[in-house]
């Protein structure tokens, strides 16, 4: 694990991995509900001032999950360490994969403990988002809680389908690894990065929004 | 100003300075509609998940603005650089004002061109956040815009009030400095830091929520 990082705080690049947030994005599986919407309070034909609404499902575009989104006596948001979400990163590229991300094709990864990993996928390039998703099955789940890794992000806007038992989310939820999910990976070549994914500060909350960047 | 800084990734300490967003927390002068609402979309009672619901103005608990908050054909959010709100930042002890922040107040400190510059008050640690905070007057805009920084931040809901005008937004604005409202700042001793200030992204939206934090 690198432990050092020197950043040129002015000529440091910065990558945004994060969606647009509005009501026409894509959505977990085109769910009405899941739709944002952006509203008025107050615009300069009524006052002196401009100020917009937000009504929004806090898993809807990029986000953190902390464990009760799945365990009824888990953990919330005021329980979450910034140091788990800012953190050095390895980007991994898994674009040739047509389906889903299994153990078999994470053990050709060099993953190493206490590593957060971030997964892209043909997600961030084809219009398969609300549906027909690439995610992380459970046996590729199973393998990333033995490695004892300390988070997982993925360009999906969950990170698992098709598993009704939510086995994915949850194995990685008891060995209290940090699913962040809805990142946009286009742009990110494969390697290593400081990443930033701290949740705006909801006490309570199973989720919130992130703007979540990358720093190489 | 500092370009380059050292971080250990591993035993670096972050600063949370965000507000908890809820119901009952300190919105700007008590208005009822600056009031979050947060709902359950689901829970364990009627599904296999737990899913929270946030509606909110903008402009509640930390965040930042941009132009389009005052001036009519000021720019929105995706204009905004990550460069300007993730950067090399100092903080400024003015815990002994009584009541605002002016142009005498900042020539006693040592601002320089391109700082992002973070002003501490007693609104960090009085009951005065609704109603009676310490603000930025106008004179004080006017002295930051000839300094030419990068941005200011603030432990108020709104970086001034008794101004009509609104003088202070519209100085900062039109040169094109980072407004920060929200800040926690109670724990921070004045010094040299990194800030991340990175809003949720909300295209077209003339705010937007952070979770902000300092590294030392």
């Amino acid at each position: 694990m690198v432990e050092h990082m020197i950043i040129n705080t002015k000529d440091f690049k910065i990558f945004d991995i994060s969606m647009p947030i509005s009501y026409n994005m894509p959505v977990y599986k085109g769910l009405e509900y899941k739709r944002p919407i952006i509203s008025i309070d107050g615009d300069f034909s009524t006052g002196s001032s401009y100020e917009t609404r937000l009504e929004m499902n806090l898993h809807t575009g990029t986000h953190l999950d902390t464990p009760k989104h799945m365990i009824a006596e888990g953990y919330t948001l005021e329980e979450l360490e910034l140091n788990r979400v800012v953190t050095h990163c390895r980007v991994y590229d898994l674009t040739d994969l047509k389906d889903k991300i299994t153990d078999k094709d994470l053990m050709k990864l060099d993953i190493k403990e206490g590593d957060f990993i971030v997964l892209k996928t043909r997600n961030s390039f084809e219009e398969i988002l609300e549906k027909d998703f690439i995610y992380l099955d459970k046996s590729g789940a199973e393998y990333l809680t033995k490695l004892n890794i300390k988070g997982v992000g993925i360009d999906a806007l969950g990170i698992e389908r098709a598993q009704p038992d939510h086995e994915t989310h949850i194995n990685l939820f008891n060995s209290n690894i940090m699913i962040l999910e809805g990142l946009r990976l286009k742009d990110i070549v494969e390697g290593e990065y400081m990443l930033s994914a701290a949740p705006i500060y909801i006490p309570g909350a199973e989720a919130a929004p992130v703007r979540a960047y990358l720093i190489k």
